[in-house]
């Protein structure tokens, strides 16, 4: 069968509506309970200003109601002064944002009105089911003053009818971007493709950006993120050597060392690699790994495959298989 | 801009044309000097058989004259003697090959007459400069009695003109199939898309099949293979746990969980890289890493990162990255 696409430049081009967001701290706490150092923290911060990325994503606004301050590092919670210690009032081309995880936030009370926050942009994440509570985040943070986008998430399990619907509604929210959020890393590009028209479809009219935010579960997150590029996407996610809860993310050197944007440099990345990620592998597992390509492959989420990596079995693939095989029965 | 792409099929279709070579021991080969032992050897004979795989590549045809016996293991020759202790006359479904490299076999004496060798394919490696010397061994081969397949190398140094030039040749040649060999890891999906549509031109009218030979530097081996399948390839290189020089290649589980064809297994293959590949991986290293990833972003081969990870240098990223580019001026 003949396939048309619709694409937007190609390798070669450079497209100034392109947007990285560097979700390292974000996506990387979620490895750590967030707890990572100040120089950490910091390294990663000027790696981003010194490369070109556009956000930083430095972690969640979790409530403290739900979890409790003394199982986690302070980047579950991005309370201003724990920024500014490190960052002062930012005064530097590269933004700011944290995530506000739908029912998991006390939004009214712990996102401060933007003129008193270092941060720039709140990212609601949602699942389908919740989206009219997040789009109550929405507002309220829209309101605030900050820029808001939208990311939806277990995007692989969503039914096309209720995906349009949940657009169709977010279209006429102020979000100025709405993500594909593979949070199983079970997408193939083809349905990349199939999902950004979607979006498209939807959102075009809007003038809202789409984003993609990929998981390595299958080797996949770089293509996928590439693919979304190529078909228009301009919100790409990427996190610092592909750090990431299981398998990881989209690794932000690859996707610098593709884009021919002259404002995009790989250097700086590569020194905080060197220097500060690397050490940390001593501690931290992420990366593609055969038991989170298993979960994918059967589009479930890889709590399972995480589990597994933290067990005495943590080895044991053909175990894992057979109970995921056994499982789904 | 709007491009047309034909696909056949999608990851839901059953493709029965598809045929999996497995390059493990031949690809894996040049990490070790082909000196895999024989429970090593039959251990992926025996996956291989198990789960489907049409074709197991098991090293090369190399001439003694120019790679000294003393220096590399027996499955740089692949002598008849050599397979035949393992796998006595192969009495399975698995067809066996290996690979003549141009230039480096001395085909006339060390491959015999198919009716004296458990060998059933032999792959014939070649640059685009060297074709009319493959073509050579194509013919020594079919007239042996062979299937004989071409692997052109180092395919996204080639240019356009010469490679219609060169396909409109070996279409002429009783080759089964012609392979895209991305030697160098580089290419992106858009251009295997390119490169498939000017193989199809070339070669469907005379029944050709086409093959994909991917390398993972920018961990786009797996993306680049089933983009390929998708367009229309059905020779499909792969080997276990992506074990292959330098990045390594398309690892096998992630094409065979990706295929929806009852015909291939799974587990077969986990249960191998459990007992088997990960033990190797004590004194070989292979996978994408972001040297290669450096190299192939520069389109170039990866031997200068394969050096580095092999030097006391070996983690120094930036240093490397200069290296290059400085090398580039």
């Amino acid at each position: 069968m003949t396939e048309k696409i619709d694409t937007q430049g190609t390798w070669l081009t450079c497209r100034p509506d392109i947007k990285i967001q560097d979700c390292t701290i974000r996506d990387g706490g979620l490895i750590n309970a967030h707890k990572f150092d100040d120089t950490f923290f910091k390294a990663v911060y000027d790696a981003d200003i010194a490369s070109g990325v556009s956000y930083m994503e430095i972690g969640y606004k979790c409530s403290k109601k739900i979890f409790a301050p003394d199982k986690f590092g302070k980047w579950k919670y991005c309370d201003e002064n724990s920024i500014r210690e490190i960052v002062g009032e930012n005064n530097t081309p590269l933004k700011l944002c944290a995530m506000a995880d739908t029912g998991r936030t006390d939004y009214h009370e712990d996102i401060q009105p933007k003129k008193d926050s270092v941060l720039d942009l709140i990212r609601v994440a949602c699942y389908i089911n919740q989206i009219p509570a997040a789009l109550d985040i929405v507002k309220d943070c829209y309101d605030k003053g900050y820029e808001v986008t939208l990311q939806l998430m277990a995007i692989s399990v969503v039914k096309e009818k209720e995906l349009r619907e949940a657009l169709d509604i977010i279209a006429k929210s102020p979000v100025t971007a709405v993500f594909i959020v593979d949070s199983f890393g079970a997408l193939y590009s083809e349905q990349v493709r199939y999902l950004i028209n979607i979006y498209k479809d939807a959102l075009s009219s809007s003038g809202k950006e789409i984003g993609i935010h990929a998981h390595n579960n299958q080797q996949l997150a770089y293509a996928n993120t590439i693919e979304a590029l190529i078909l228009g996407a301009s919100r790409l996610d990427a996190t610092i050597n592909g750090m990431g809860r299981g398998a990881g993310n989209c690794p932000l050197e690859n996707l610098v060392s593709f884009l021919k944007n002259p404002n995009f440099k790989l250097r700086p990345i590569l020194k905080c690699i060197q220097e500060h990620v690397i050490p940390l592998q001593n501690d931290m597992e992420w990366g593609a790994m055969i038991p989170y390509m298993l979960t994918a492959m059967l589009n479930m989420h890889p709590k399972d495959a995480i589990a597994m990596r933290s067990s005495t079995t943590r080895d044991d693939l053909v175990g894992f298989y057979d109970q995921l095989v056994q499982q789904e029965l």
